[in-house]
């Protein structure tokens, strides 16, 4: 493995009754003023936000509300949230949501405590060297924002989604329980699903040595997705199954399984290049351009997909090369996917070829793309064309 | 699973390199007047002990030493280092060494910032409410000390072995550079592993529900110690060997494969009553030991024993019952502790039948022991004795 320096600090509490017993204290420790960031207003609905109101008006808080973040955040609502933190002296940002809500919570504790425009932490032009506490309440399983530093977030004037990582941007808190996904509708379910099996590749397709445990985790992470899924998208009532997914979602991307790895991140790349021009779920893209990005690289991570195929898609290699193994199993991805629900191609979401020079240019904004094979503009066309059918 | 709160603040360095370029900069967060606590010496023998004293020279420390920790570190050596942390006004404990050496810090660190005597805290007379801050350099792959809150010291006057765990034992840093475990003989380096795998065995036989991603984990680490092992024995100078196993010894017990779980732990104490009495490694111990309480329990985790059999040793179940399944999953966790030249019964160190009542009744001091089943005195008896042969 690479050497590594590993620190989460994210206080993680998991399961019923955690809000109630935990929350006053988690949020006294750093304040009473609280910017509550919510999206939709589906935890209205179900009942979350009177909850958690409750619960902070008990412990003396003065809460300010932001409401509305899109599933795709947007600059512009990060911008209104930094504006009520200043403008208040917030102390704590509670990001209540899935992890749009939370990365933008991410975003604007970023440039609360920031003079410039905090999309410049984004365009790579300035680091994070401080942000205000934040908080999260879990309600959507998919990008494990609840316990890593990551927040990605969509520019829709320049038509720009990217991402930043920063120590200072870990939740000192999260709340995960299960019951609060329960009514998250199907599509998303499975969008989320395809999300967090994704972060689990970029994670396994990395190019560091000798990283034996750190292999077993992903398989692991994958073979249990893959055994839960199917109930799940069955039966959306099914707690255990939320339970297993969300729990799943928070330790594909918590630092663990990448611990002294070099993970690939090229489909992510791609993927936020094509929902910044057409606003499509980020799971839903990533489902399609995975199995195109593996077949593309098929003679670059030749073992590491063969090794996939057979540990967790069951694959019988024998009397079969290396590449018709490997190639095998992404197909079975793919079966996966559609077994689920998950879109197949971009035809899916009317996309048709048009802009594919434009994702291109923009998936490469910040050069080549890619470990295991640096990925140049012309790839990263073709992979798109790939993925139009 | 059940619901859990986890929060590992530890800050971890791992591979080549990394005290050179980060010891310096942790030690200075905390102060400058450093307790230096070690074992028998080897850490001199092999340059470490240079390395590190001249990076604190160089920091501007003021190092004192406490040396010669013992294997099954005992209360009387903990004395010696509250004494010095009291008398000198120390603000760091850094222990280098073993997993002994780490738990021994851990004693003092808690027994430097309390007024009574430190061995309350192992009888559960009190708990820990404050302790120095400890930084820890890793030279043994087995106990996860190094990435944990718990400490196991001996009472020799008492002969009791007792265990013991506080969020304030964390320590700050730990630095865990394969290359220092290159020169732990054979013995030491397979009692390594076998405390490893232990630690996985109890977490593993949880009586939580719905764990199937936590199983997965410690299932991977079976594999990946099993993979590995034979290679390691053969030849103690293979680095990446030494890594896996390290990196697999702080996973087993950083408490990641035990989020939500109710591990089981009885092995663990009837092992502390042995070593306790007879001074034995504690890995070659619980090699002994955990097969026969696999055994014991056959009729009462007979599902996840066949599931062990079946993932980790590959044990086909087909014609066979459940038992049958579980147990010749048993039968081959002896084969491989053989095969890597752990001990299989008390006699290999000689140790006969004569004290069995007074261990039974050490390991069951606070109580019946286990939850996969609550074990008393005369089944701990039962245990022990199939233990002899």
């Amino acid at each position: 493995m690479n050497p590594f320096r590993f620190h989460n600090p994210t206080v993680l509490y998991y399961g019923a009754g955690q809000i109630e017993a935990h929350l006053a204290d988690e949020v006294r420790k750093y304040g009473r003023k609280i910017l509550l960031v919510y999206g939709g207003g589906s935890i209205k609905r179900f009942g979350l936000y009177d909850k958690v109101m409750g619960i902070l008006r008990d412990a003396g808080c003065q809460v300010f509300e932001l409401a509305g973040i899109e599933p795709n955040p947007r600059l512009s609502s990060v911008h209104k949230g930094v504006d009520i933190c200043k403008k208040e002296g917030v102390e704590l940002v509670l990001a209540v949501g899935g992890g749009s809500v939370l990365d933008a919570g991410k975003a604007i504790a970023a440039g609360a405590k920031y003079d410039g425009d905090v999309w410049n932490f984004y365009m790579r032009k300035d680091r994070v060297k401080d942000a205000l506490p934040l908080g999260t309440i879990l309600t959507l399983a998919a990008t494990g924002s609840e316990m890593n530093g990551n927040t990605v977030v969509t520019n829709w004037e320049t038509k720009d989604k990217l991402g930043m990582g920063s120590p200072h941007l870990y939740p000192r808190f999260s709340f995960c329980d299960p019951a609060n996904t329960l009514t998250v509708p199907r599509d998303q379910t499975v969008y989320g699903i395809a999300d967090i099996m994704s972060h689990v590749f970029e994670n396994y397709f990395s190019t560091a040595p000798n990283t034996p445990y750190q292999e077993r985790m992903a398989e692991g992470l994958l073979q249990t997705i893959i055994e839960t899924a199917p109930r799940l998208v069955e039966n959306l009532q099914d707690l255990e199954a939320r339970e297993t997914v969300m729990y799943c979602g928070t330790m594909a991307l918590n630092g663990m399984i990448s611990m002294g790895t070099a993970g690939d991140w090229a489909t992510h790349a791609i993927e936020h290049a094509i929902s910044a021009i057409y606003d499509i779920p980020h799971g839903g893209g990533l489902a399609i351009v995975f199995p195109r990005w593996m077949e593309y690289v098929v003679d670059d991570a030749g073992d590491k997909l063969a090794q996939l195929a057979i540990r967790v898609f069951g694959v019988d290699p024998s009397g079969k090369s290396k590449r018709e193994t490997a190639l095998e199993g992404v197909q079975r991805l793919k079966d996966f996917f559609r077994s689920i629900g998950a879109p197949s191609s971009l035809a899916d979401y009317g996309i048709g070829g048009e802009n594919i020079s434009v994702m291109a240019e923009k998936a490469v904004t910040f050069g080549p793309i890619g470990r295991i094979r640096k990925l140049e503009k012309e790839d990263v066309e073709r992979i798109l064309r790939a993925c139009l059918n």
